[in-house]
């Protein structure tokens, strides 16, 4: 039986990979509802993005909701620089026909956790926490029944991006994070340090493309324009895939290792505010609360997000 | 014309005077709805308490809602050691009969701010900020349409209560303070400079008492009960009346001087959490956010209180 | 039998005012050495000026050091905006030929502590707590053997003159104050709480400058010049006088009244920083460390003062 | 010509290595004193070490002198738990008998640096940065005088070892390593990230023990007793080695690479304290104020150490 998740986003080039790649695998996931949230880009182009990328893969029965257009405290930091200014630059795609769902998408997550049987409902996320974090205050019930987080933000070993100690999503709404970290659900998460090691070099890439389909090619679009701040950067020969993470944990969680233990987050200083500290090496007595991944199967990785690529459209 | 008011509580004996004082004054105020905070005690004995009270003034058309039932970051603190295991000990008042209304306080707050006309709503808030918090990040819409925020809240001359720096309501839940002195709406704070000078001495409870009506005698019931702790504490004649300085404020402001000034709030440390910090003196450049309110008239005060409360039943 | 002190300093107009209290008691004070420290300005004029008060009292006898240019932690913030170019404008008053000691101001005070019985030391400190805090850190074992620290700084109920939230003297080296208030000795505080009650009305001003003698006269200069900025400031009939009140204390505590209680140092919020957080009303349970003064009797001061005044040349 | 330096040290095993690595290297390296700093152990402890480590070179005419007892700021942290109740558990070694010199350690680094012409002086430091901090702020003229800051602390891509995110040395004395870094003064670093490649297997120590001389038995046995927690704690063949990195980089720069960049120091938050903030992708525009050195030859550094013991005792 596949699993009932909700993909909260802010595509995003890696978003968008990462709700394809959902979307092919309907034996396994069953996608509730597609819930965007204010981060690479401004809410209203995330709800846009999301709607074209559920139409690109031809499931237009899965909803779409836009949820917080800021977040939890903080005034909204966006990655144009990375993303382009749609967010999703590289391909062309039309304009969506599906609507946008009414329900604002903090509600609708915290109707769909509540009138779902307990530990029924994974959040799979892929941008800044503000909309779980706000669920959480509005409806703490929720806590409880919650199946899963998986969630793709935070660095470690891999040390960040959007600062020297911070990962953009955690970075956007670092409140919102720690209210996750806090809540007692169960939790998983990727960050930098494994997607670092899920790098789109030009081979896998071009592997993409050759499936032929129209979402291969969205795919390779997108991320050949999203790498390149990457590659400039860091000088490697592919740039980090940072979101399909969540999803192919989902699907493959064998392609990753990592250790439960403590995730705080910093939100007290602004030099280092946003960083995920992981108590990696179980120095402290914190609750472990978190499974924190350090490594992914890079070959294991591509050859799952290929073959479910060439699924679509 | 009587104002559009919403009114925020965590009742508390003070904060169930401010609604009677409010609903016995229909010429002048239109409350469209109660709204019950997690604060002086936890979100379900207030939204009892509130119903009480909307009971005891005869005024069952006005509609109570249960909001948030913890802050937007902490945990929640309550204050029993003030206002007794009820929150409300004091009188004894029947279980209400009216219901508790099934919209989210918060999405109340929302949908009237966005349905009505620019500038025709005002939040009349007693306890916590949380729900307002919560609207300004679910809706940031609002604040460019709220007519005013008129909050009893913070302390700074007269120092604080909760801590040696902090007022309780602010206290609670600064982070949804920061978001409100932030939002741009016109904001009057009535801070524990102006109600410690509005102070219940016996004559004045007795005033009311000897109204002879049953509101009289539940206000003298309450407040006898809760300014035990502050009569012990500061070993004056009468203890400090909070919550009903808001609603008397609208009522007649000109029994209350102050300044408009920055007002920011701590939250970054542990020893001054929640402290509200009025640039009275303007020594920085931060932008003149709010009314900080320095003095009332307690004569004016008791005078109007008493008044108003010889007109319900 | 005199009590030996040493006056930590930098004058400052109102310092100046203290040095000369000081040096006209000697009956009650044995002022053993005055060290100069960064603050109202710079360190080399704080022991310009020290030198130059002193050879106005005739008392070339005391030994004036140099301690700390700049604070434990932070950037040196100085007052010439109050105490103009010279932080002693007002009088001219000629270059001074007593030389400036070769040992460093904090050698001086750890010397002067450790070669001398034990609680036979006080500290008289009018600036900013660098060079005490230096010492403490040094040496610590100089905190068991100091008879006691009277110090100006601070505020809590009349909140802070350089920030809403801090005084001067705190807020340039809040660090070394929060060694002193954490450091075991006893500790008494003369906060702006007392010092905007001590205040030099044209009367008071006019009574010392018809003394007829020097320092008379260079205490009207003075303070007729930096009372300006508090003045325009406040709109008061007289400006505060500060650190005068830690000598006045030494010669005639009943003069003041206040509270033992805990007295925290705000280090962690640039919000706030430099606050004197006095537990006035005892509701936490952390140490009461420090007298915490709250009300002073000006008659009384300016009576002490001026008598004193008219001893010195 | 030989370079002069001063070594200020916790010893602790790991000092002792360096300290014995300087002074087998008298051509390149001229130690004009050892000064003692709490950190693994008190300081009193220290200083006795440091002369047993002195005595067992042989070179008895390095003077060695006593610095501070405690931390700029905070309660003094020690770490028996890795070095044993002596600090330097493992050989025995007589008692000293050389003196500990009377000037405070601070002083003589102060006067060394003023005394010699500028930019002559390096400092080696192996602990936490008491001193040096203590230094800066007691005569800020050295700073532009120090020829170079070579010292051993932090980390950032291999984490902390006291904290998830602190390395020992800088998570004593945070505040002290803030002033190091702002200070202005060339600086090297060497922290978790190049020592955790420096390992002492049991090859090498053997190696070392083989050398059949006194310093080696003792370095072998040291390093022996202290590796034991990082042995259990990560699993490796060999525990890192620390604090002989900053003596092997001023013998032999070659064997380490790293980038000139941002460190900055968390001192605001509780739960990253400590943390060097290495901006080593160069994202923010701070200035590049130390080499953090990232990686080590542990070959070449093991062949070096090895030689230089070989010319000792």
């Amino acid at each position: 039986m596949s699993r009932k998740i909700i993909i909260d986003t802010d595509p995003g080039q890696d978003d968008a990979v990462a709700i394809l790649l959902a979307l092919a695998s309907p034996e396994e996931l069953d996608v509730l509802g597609i819930v965007a949230v204010a981060g690479n880009i401004g809410l209203k182009q995330n709800a846009i993005n999301a709607r074209k990328v559920v139409e690109l893969s031809g499931r237009t029965d899965v909803p779409v909701y836009a949820g917080c257009s800021r977040p939890m405290r903080r005034t909204l930091v966006t990655a144009e620089h990375v993303h382009g200014d749609t967010g999703m630059n590289g391909p062309v795609l039309p304009d969506p026909t599906i609507p946008l769902q009414e329900q604002h998408g903090v509600d609708f997550i915290i109707a769909t956790i509540m009138n779902n049987p307990p530990k029924t409902i994974t959040l799979a996320t892929l941008g800044p926490l503000t909309n779980i974090g706000m669920a959480l205050v509005k409806e703490p019930a929720i806590a409880e029944r919650i199946q899963e987080i998986v969630l793709m933000g935070g660095a470690y070993f891999e040390v960040g991006n959007i600062t020297p100690a911070a990962e953009f999503n955690i970075y956007v709404d670092p409140e919102a994070a720690d209210l996750v970290m806090k809540c007692g659900a169960k939790i998983t998460i990727q960050p930098l340090d494994v997607t670092h090691m899920i790098q789109a070099t030009p081979a896998r890439l071009n592997a993409i493309k050759a499936l032929g389909n129209k979402s291969g090619a969205a795919v390779h679009a997108m991320l050949t324009f999203s790498e390149q701040f990457d590659l400039k950067k860091y000088g490697w020969e592919g740039a980090p895939l940072h979101d399909p993470t969540v999803i192919a944990y989902l699907l493959k969680p064998e392609l990753f290792e990592g250790r439960v233990c403590n995730v705080s987050i910093e939100t007290a200083s602004e030099l280092t505010v946003g960083m995920t500290v992981a108590d990696y090496w179980h120095v402290t007595d914190k609750p472990r609360n978190a499974l924190y991944l350090r490594s992914g199967n890079a070959e294991g990785f591509y050859a799952l997000l290929t073959e479910r690529l060439s699924r679509l459209p």
